[in-house]
C-alpha cells in the first residue's frame, strides 16, 4: 500500500487525498505537521530533499514528490488523465498556473491568516497577495464562465489542483462572491457522491 | 508550422526554443517583449488568459500556455520524456520544483538585476532571493553527485528546465562556483552538438 505524507489542512496534501477518495486509492496517511518541523529532519530529508510534503512512498520504497506529479501518476489510465497528447498538456497547463501564478497568493495569504493568525509582521505580505490572487480567480473565472471543467467536458486533475486552495478562498482574505462560474464549479466537485471534505 | 511566442532572455522561453533545437523541430520565433507590454493587449489576452510567454499556436490554431506544459507536449514519443509512469512523473516533479522553488528565487532575482537594471527598491527583494536560491541549487547539486541527469541516464525534458535559468544564476547573483556537480551537468548539455545558447 502506499504511503502519503502531508497535512490535510494543507490544500497541497488535499490534492492528493481528495483524488485518492474519488479513484478509491488505498493508502496509509501519515499525518505531518509542517509547525512542528516534521520535514525538516534528516530522516524526512531523505525521503524528499525539498523538505516539503505531500510525498509520496510507493511499495517498493521508491519516492515522488510535488502535489501535481503525484497527481499525474496516480492519475494515469483513468478518466482524471486525458489520453491526447494536447489535453494532457493542457492538464499541465492548468496545474503549472496553480502552481505559479494561483497558489502562491491565495494559499500564501491563507497560510498567514489561517496558520499563523495574521502576526502583524506578515500583514503587509497578506495585503501584497490579494491582487496576484484575484488575478488568478479572474483567469479561472473566464475560463469556467465557457466551460464546464478545465479540460474537456468532464473532471481531471486539472480541476482537483485548482479546487484545492481556491474552494477555501475565503480563508486567504477573497471573496468568491465576485466569481459565479468559479461558485457553481466548485458546489459541482461537492457534489460528487465520492467527494471528501478538506479536514 | 508552429508558432512561439518568446523572448530568448526569458528562461522560461528558452526552455522551448532549446527543446526545439534538440528536437529539430519547425517553428516560427515570435518575439514578444514583456517590458514593452507586448504581453498585456487585448489581442495577446485572447492567446494566453493569463498573460504570460511562452506561449505556441500550433497549426490548427489551437494554442498553449506554460513553459513545462509546452516541453511535455512537444517531447511526447521522444527520448526527451521517458515511457514508465513513474519516470514521466519524476520529470513533472523536478518541473515543478523547478517553478516552485527555484523560478521564483533565481530567474526574479536575474529579472531584478538583468532586466530592471538593479533599481533601489527592488534592492532588498533580490538579497532576500538568495537564500531561496541557494536551497534550490543544493537540492540540485545533491541529485547531481549521484546521478548524470535529473531522470533516468540520459537528457530529458526535466533538465532543459532545470538549465534554463541555472546556467545563468550568476546573472541573479549566485555562485555556481559552490556547486561543482551543477557546473559539470552544466558543461555537458552545453558540449552537445545540438546544443543553442539563450541570446
Amino acid at each position: 500500500m502506499i504511503k502519503i505524507y502531508g497535512d490535510m489542512q494543507s490544500g497541497n496534501c488535499y490534492k492528493v487525498a481528495l483524488l485518492c477518495a474519488f479513484l478509491d486509492v488505498p493508502h496509509e496517511w501519515i499525518h505531518t505537521d509542517i509547525l512542528k518541523g516534521q520535514t525538516q529532519s534528516l530522516e524526512f530529508e531523505k525521503l524528499n530533499p525539498n523538505k516539503k510534503i505531500p510525498l509520496i512512498v510507493l511499495e517498493d520504497n521508491q519516492t515522488l514528490w510535488e502535489s501535481n506529479a503525484i497527481l499525474n501518476y496516480l492519475a494515469e489510465g483513468t478518466d482524471f488523465l486525458p489520453e491526447s497528447t494536447l489535453d494532457r498538456a493542457r492538464v499541465l497547463q492548468w496545474q503549472f498556473f496553480e502552481q505559479y501564478s494561483h497558489e502562491p497568493f491565495i494559499a500564501v495569504a491563507r497560510y498567514i491568516n489561517v496558520y499563523l493568525g495574521m502576526p502583524d509582521d506578515r500583514k503587509q505580505e497578506f495585503e501584497m497577495k490579494q491582487a496576484g490572487g484575484n488575478k488568478a480567480l479572474s483567469v479561472m473565472e473566464q475560463h469556467l464562465k465557457e466551460n464546464q471543467y478545465f479540460v474537456g467536458d468532464s473532471l481531471t486533475i486539472a480541476d482537483i489542483s485548482l479546487f484545492a486552495y481556491t474552494h477555501v478562498a475565503h480563508e486567504g482574505g477573497f471573496d468568491l462572491g465576485l466569481y459565479p462560474a468559479i461558485q457553481q464549479w466548485i458546489d459541482k466537485i461537492k457534489a460528487d457522491p465520492k467527494f471528501i471534505p478538506m479536514s
